[in-house]
């Protein structure tokens, strides 16, 4: 069986899921804590991150992007990065935009200070970098809105997988509570249809022990 | 005219010019201060990040993975991701490596405290992040050294991106004279291969006034 290793709200692993997922893929999940390099781990991935993604005949494929672009390329229904070579481009661009852009200024703010070091046993949150996350959020979410003034879905008419990088950070930040949803009503519309798919149910299951996400977590109409 | 928005020693700007190389495609390259947010670089690129590919037509194209992705596919020839769907994931996981990892761990500490903060007139490099950079460097020498145990080439028997990746690193670490060659002669011959490739020639030429790079730095037989 292929198998995904993964860490609780990491959004590279939660993009690697839901990608998986509208492949209509099936895969077996193991938690991974990379912090403790496990020695088997690091065979499958000298840069011990997550997520990995080992097939069936025991090929290892590392990095979220390599593996999402692997995944696009060996089983090309649907496409999710898009047809044309611009739309491909653009695609490319959005999530490139969450994952280093969004990761940096937001979720590695949140969810990083306030509870990746708590798993990792690393101390308390960083006051300040918890509000910078809380500011920097609300531009993100705006520029949410402002793609889908003229577009259904964040990269066209179709979702790609720039929504589903975008939605992984996010729903990584919304378990913790810290999306401020009523302020940003397109964003929210969007991310609504995106928690109704069920290549994205799975994610919204996952219970960290000892730290349940809020109410409205998993539920598309919130 | 194709136009590259690219800075001095960016390692980034630096493969998206040799892609360019590749392909034998022609473009103007034009020097951009990121730091200085200018309006009309912003309107191009909202993440204020260089390279910044401008086709003819005006499209833009920004972040080196997107416009490598996006030469790769609209110039298929040579191809530099491979061929095979699992080379192809070899490539791109060797890319990220220095992209990421390389660049996290040496890059930024040699080529950002020592160089970048200089032009962005941000003071002195810190002195444990330099320390950290070189002892880093002999890692990533010694990685490429084994994965040329069996291949010619990075990721396997041609030069791909994942060479132009890792050349494009290790040339923005040598202007400042600080890659150790002599104790690491397998990256050394590999990378004396990479800098006469026509390609290659062009980012040896580079020169940052009044800080001018050693003398070993622009020769192939170094």
């Amino acid at each position: 069986m292929r198998t995904l290793f993964h860490m609780w709200l990491d959004p590279f692993s939660r993009k690697a899921r839901v990608v998986l997922g509208e492949k209509g893929l099936e895969f077996t999940l193991r938690l991974e804590a990379t912090w403790e390099r496990r020695e088997a781990f690091l065979a499958l991935n000298p840069a011990c991150t997550v997520p990995v993604l080992v097939e069936e005949d025991g090929t290892a494929l590392s990095g979220s992007s390599v593996i999402c672009e692997y995944l696009d390329e060996a089983h090309p229904d649907p496409p999710l990065i898009g047809e044309g070579v611009l739309d491909r481009a653009e695609v490319r661009r959005l999530v490139l935009w969450f994952d280093r852009k969004f990761q940096a200024e937001v979720t590695k703010n949140l969810v990083g200070e306030k509870m990746i070091k708590r798993l990792r046993g690393g101390g308390e949150p960083d006051s300040a970098a918890v509000r910078a996350g809380h500011a920097n959020l609300h531009v993100h979410l705006s520029y949410i809105a402002y793609l889908l003034e003229h577009r259904d879905w964040l990269a066209g008419d179709r979702p790609t997988l720039a929504d589903m990088a975008a939605a992984a950070h996010l729903s990584s930040v919304d378990y913790l509570g810290d999306v401020p949803w009523s302020d940003h009503p397109a964003a929210k519309d969007w991310y609504a249809r995106m928690k109704s798919r069920p290549s994205f149910r799975p994610i919204l299951n996952d219970l960290i022990p000892g730290a349940p996400p809020p109410k409205h977590y998993a539920d598309p109409d919130f």
